[in-house]
């Protein structure tokens, strides 16, 4: 199937940092000010996977059945790109409140020389840069309020699950008490889920005029069990990826995550075994770290997980295949979300 | 003139915080997230001077020169309580930047026990809250995206404002070669003047239906400069206040401040005079606060303000005075404003 190539999604990005500087200049923003803004995009809004962003104009493509038109790219990769701008103002805010080192293989922005706490400031231009550019190049599309009021719920959505992820799982204070398999739902749902992979798909429909009810429940309904799949993998990985395939060692054990696997480990664990996460959980230390790992070996939560993997995949391909495209719906938009993510290694 | 009771308005508060918390309650959040919520609203929205948030109903009583219906009251006191939810998210977050202590008498949001950076999500948390009661009471509004677009257009504003003050005065590195009356003037104009003194009345102009381009420019062209008057009697009143009355001790000085009086002095002064500044401003220290307080009196200062000040509201009066009311606007709206702010002590 036809997907959009990285560097002609990339070749949009310059026109839309361009409107959100000039959206600055025409105030008289002193020069040291523009400079500022103008790093604080390029360090933070590309440079990225940009898989949330080549979905956009991916789903269109599906959705089609044909290439898309110049300006159906340009407005589609634009969108894809506010999905990108709304993950910066995320990653930029959540690194400092999780205290995290590096991103993207560079000091996180806050822990760029100079920066510090002005990188809240910053994350907020972010997230106004989404309003600034809908509003100058969809202000007369049928679908512009819906567009706008999409990313108000999406981004309350993944404020919902970053505020019970940070009270859920505090990194300097362990209470497995705390945690649940129903939390864990929540937290990844809204999250992640909602700005991945609902988020794009939507975005899509709206823009093609697509987006009946029937067909966005129909979306929402794939696409946000789909991005749960897809964050119980990540931490799935974390424990039993070949960090020399996934590019970093999993630290989720050390940070105290409220992770698929120490909630499968709550649910199964013997007392003894829960006596033993009780005290090595969470804690800044390799040998307390290795006795978490021993519990998960005994039980055989690698398994437990090719099994939640199977049944899940299973179900999702029963979906997608009684998707029902009188609307204009497509299976083919959600069978390449699937074929990615299944029995990846990284 | 008829104005708003606190009280009255103060009443209106409970069912926006009701609707803010069922819109995580549908969602699911879990019983731990939704008490942190509430605490978060309570702790940062009521409680404040709720000075902008009156100004919207007052300034519909100005235009309509007649009580409001109840319907009238309860909406325009909700697009009040909108002005005070974007204060909400502007002050916890500038605390966090400002490394600031206490906030209307008590501890900074972020310093209560157990919040720190969390308190980057409740920020975002009472943005996004704007946006959720816009949806829920004016959809149907035929102003309803001209509301939605001014509150984006006002944030983008006071985070230029924001970034700005926050590259040109950073507390911990002096340098009064970085300071200027120009970048004063746009860091009072964009960080305060808009969503304090504009917002308010533009809301009320759209929600009466009033807001013409016309009535929206008059409003504006007063209502920017009154509100670079307030900033600039702020500051003075930090150097010349009297702490007994202001309820507060000036600390523009010693921390560095770019205020309108430091950039009267830089205008002002003598060579040896600015080399006292640069010595002695921006530092933690009484002596060197008294020497910079010194050179403000050499240079009479308390004078140049209260220069400032009487050509400053001649002006706004003669302004005043010439609003074009063919469309609806009224001179009331803005001598109340004026009346507030003239001479005042605090």
């Amino acid at each position: 199937m036809a997907t959009t190539k990285r560097a002609d999604f990339e070749a949009i990005f310059p026109s839309l940092r361009a409107e959100l500087l000039e959206h600055a200049k025409k105030y008289n923003l002193p020069a040291n000010a523009m400079e500022w803004l103008e790093k604080a995009i390029n360090a933070n809004v590309p440079g990225g996977k940009l898989n949330r962003g080549l979905s956009v104009p991916d789903t269109a493509l599906a959705l089609l059945g044909r290439p898309l038109t110049e300006e159906e790219f340009k407005h589609l990769s634009t969108l894809g790109w506010l999905t990108e701008l709304l993950q910066a103002f995320f990653l930029v805010s959540d690194d400092i409140m999780d205290t995290s080192i590096t991103r993207r293989g560079q000091p996180c922005w806050y822990r760029h020389e100079g920066v510090g706490m002005i990188a809240i400031n910053d994350a907020f231009m972010l997230e106004s840069g989404i309003y600034i550019i809908l509003k100058k190049m969809f202000r007369s599309h049928p679908a512009y309020v819906d567009l706008v009021e999409l990313f108000h719920e999406t981004t309350w959505q993944t404020e919902l699950g970053q505020l019970c992820d940070l009270i859920t799982a505090p990194e300097d204070k362990v209470d497995l008490d705390n945690f649940s398999l129903e939390k864990y739902m929540f937290i990844v749902t809204f999250k992640t889920a909602y700005y991945s992979f609902y988020l794009p798909v939507a975005l899509a429909l709206y823009y093609l005029q697509l987006a009946t009810p029937a067909n966005l429940k129909q979306a929402h309904d794939i696409l946000i069990p789909l991005g749960q799949y897809f964050q119980i993998q990540d931490d799935y990985l974390d424990a039993y990826g070949d960090p020399a395939v996934i590019g970093k060692i999993g630290t989720d054990i050390q940070d105290n995550k409220c992770s698929w696997m120490i909630n499968q480990a709550l649910k199964l664990a013997t007392p003894e075994q829960r006596k033993t996460l009780d005290t090595a959980y969470g804690r800044k230390d390799q040998e307390l770290e290795a006795k978490v790992k021993v519990v998960y070996q005994e039980l055989d939560l690698e398994n437990v997980y090719k099994k939640y993997e199977e049944s899940t995949v299973a179900d999702l391909r029963a979906k997608i295949a009684a998707v029902d495209g009188a609307e204009g719906l497509k299976k083919e938009v959600f069978e390449s979300f699937l074929a990615k993510i299944y029995k990846r290694s990284k």
